[in-house]
């Protein structure tokens, strides 16, 4: 394999509160997952982001989540499958207008957090992003995490599912995420992390805990944006496989 | 003049509260303005208006406001013309992937309460919104008070404008609204107000709270969606101007 | 027993929303259970609330429910206990605050919506609930919901429970509410709700779906108040009440 | 004089987003203002910023702002002085209830930002901040900007008022802050704006921008808390004070 996308979720500040170092990631990232103001971002900060994002020749995507700023849409909330299918449409149009704004075009969806998560774990929440999506833009793809309900629901919907690993994070035998607090499911040392990182782009399959491998089309990297640390994290990961001659680059270009 | 259109502010529940009665309203109107969940509305009520509107045939914009659910929009907030610019895109993106979402099309913007009166009188905000709506859709109508700044704004945008004038609010001899709170900035009695707005229609022109008439392109009647009283004055309109042999047609069928 | 309260949820309104009248309320309950602003109410509408009481001698308390305007505070947000009890701290306080402002004093505390269906069910909800009224202020009491685990909760915190029934739910064989969308959920004839919470008062105990008698210190009736509907149930609670010679009077006077 | 208070704004963070460096902050003040959730702060925040505060023996008092998350409470809202009473009896009594759960008291009110900045400048806000915090305690002090309208209005309504000054802002000939974006607004070097802090506490005087003296009863110098320069700037004007023989104490110990 010879190129591979790397992402992060950028554009998480609100207001006069900032998270993480964007400016420094849009030098690092191929593409940056855009938060869409309900979990995180707002108006102004969205347009910076994509407008920063075009001058850096970084591909963005919308990044909804659920509408939970004080807990930055990571706890699960009790929303049925249809009112997440609004959610989302409402975040991807904001998301695309404000692309569009600032001259640039979203070409790919990602949901965040629990949304995410939820989306992993249970198809009607997976089919309901995949239909919102398509009913916005069928020609937006899904960014995916591996081996998740998300990829046969953005399948089913005729969208294009683009599945991501991530660089710091531990994998079961089964290829799902060690839940955080779990032994295993962070690895901290951006060495390490970058190393399995480029062994999984390299031999085509998530590397489990055990060091087991489960064959999988990997063709994005997400990296954290929400800490000095994860600068440190995402620039190793591009270092360590620009060095073995993978090429870094955005899966919509 | 053989058509005009009538159109109301709908979709301007949140969550368990309601807003007038739009059930009714869509059987009245020709276009609805939809509110985008910032001074107003929420996802899945605008996504329920739109989905209605299209059952009934009735044509539907985007109605941004500022964010402001305490206030109804209805507050002079001191946001800067870059700042509405964001805030209106994001508002107009969110509400055209909602309309797409339930089988329908935004085809217009208008603007919402102190956002609307600020572009009426201030070209700088006018110019605000017209931009943020070109950025978005440049195929967009901006739908606007008649004779305000929001006029040459939109024209000096390459938007196409569509003038309208309120069937119940007074105006002075320079066309501009009576600000309400002063002595005929409201007509209270249905009758009366559908008689002046088929006048306004019929002759081409502003009727001022004097009787001087002020020629002007009238394209669409504004009436009140958010009371019992407004489906009567809204009706009234609808009865008076079809017996007058005057249509009612959405100026974006 | 020849005395019994009346109470109900008031002040839900939010900016330009209203939900139900409460002025027509105000002139039947005993005891109104006032929103805190997070799950419905603001600080005008509270102001305005505990005034409008204070005329009409009505006893006041504090409402708190989840910080969830959009889901009227209805839904069962994942919130650990810690943070219940700041989330309940808070709201209760800003209550005292706004009630003396208008020359009031709240006297209890009710949990609203999901978070007092949590604090039934779940021992640590009820505990949380509990410790931070006594945090606030020891003196005040805690409406519950009979027969649930906000009783011994309050009590083992040093609070004095209230415990009430309502007057158009169904109640199961072990006491407990029978779930909303269940046959016998709700008894929707104002004559039969008011006759079988006149029994329930009169008897001392709570009259389950199949008539069987609970003996419990029933102390309040709680009637909606946010619907028209809701004013008739309560007025007619009342006259059935008085017709049979039973005092309505606040717990707290 | 022997004695001077040393005040920060701090627990302006909000859920997952921080604001300075509270934890550094609270090992160098005497007094901390507490935001109340709506312009900055949340439940949680405010518990853990009053139970640190206690455990450091910082005297802690209620910052109310404008509701105003997206602005930081930095933009002057359309807020009729009667809507502001209301909002600031909410937050106060918010706060209250909060300090008491984490076994702390405030004892002191300070307005945030823009309301600090109306109420230093048009009397009938001062007058409804002064009311709202006597309608709730009236005996909690007023700490207010040096020479502004707060004072009057705090004594009219029969509060304590604590004048305060600002290490790092500079004063015109009329003894009022110089705006910020206009020359001489900040003193950067947290040295120079020691040294003046100190001269204005020792000669009991407002230093000016061109060096006259105006005399004023000085009891608290504000240091910023949002910054890791606000830390350094907290710092030295602490050393240099206490290498003065100036002791930095609580005016409400």
């Amino acid at each position: 394999m010879a190129s591979v996308d790397l992402n992060a979720d950028l554009g998480e500040g609100f207001g006069a509160y900032s998270m993480g170092d964007d400016a420094a990631m849009l030098g690092v990232v191929t593409s940056a997952n855009v938060a869409c103001g309900l979990h995180a971002g707002d108006p102004d900060i969205m347009a910076r982001t994509f407008a920063v994002a075009r001058e850096r020749g970084v591909t963005v995507g919308a990044h909804p989540g659920f509408p939970d700023l004080a807990g930055f849409g990571r706890r699960r909330l009790p929303f049925s499958a249809a009112e997440i299918e609004r959610l989302v449409a409402y975040q991807v149009g904001a998301a695309a207008a404000l692309a569009a704004y600032a001259g640039h075009r979203i070409t790919y969806v990602k949901a965040h957090g629990a949304l995410a998560n939820l989306a992993c774990e249970e198809r009607p929440v997976a089919d309901a992003v995949a239909r919102a999506v398509k009913a916005v833009n069928p020609g937006l793809a899904l960014l995916a995490i591996a081996l998740s309900e998300q990829v046969p629901a953005a399948e089913a919907a005729g969208l294009e599912a683009v599945q991501e690993v991530y660089a710091d994070r531990g994998y079961d035998e089964s290829g799902q995420l060690i839940l955080r607090g779990t032994a295993g499911a962070l690895i901290d040392d951006p060495e390490a992390a970058a190393d399995r990182a480029l062994a999984m782009v390299t031999e085509g399959a998530i590397v489990t805990v055990s060091g087991v491998r489960l064959p999988t089309k990997i063709r994005s990297i997400c990296v954290h944006g929400d800490s000095d640390h994860a600068v440190t994290m995402a620039r190793t990961v591009r270092l360590k496989f620009e060095a073995a001659g993978v090429t870094l680059a955005a899966f919509r270009p």
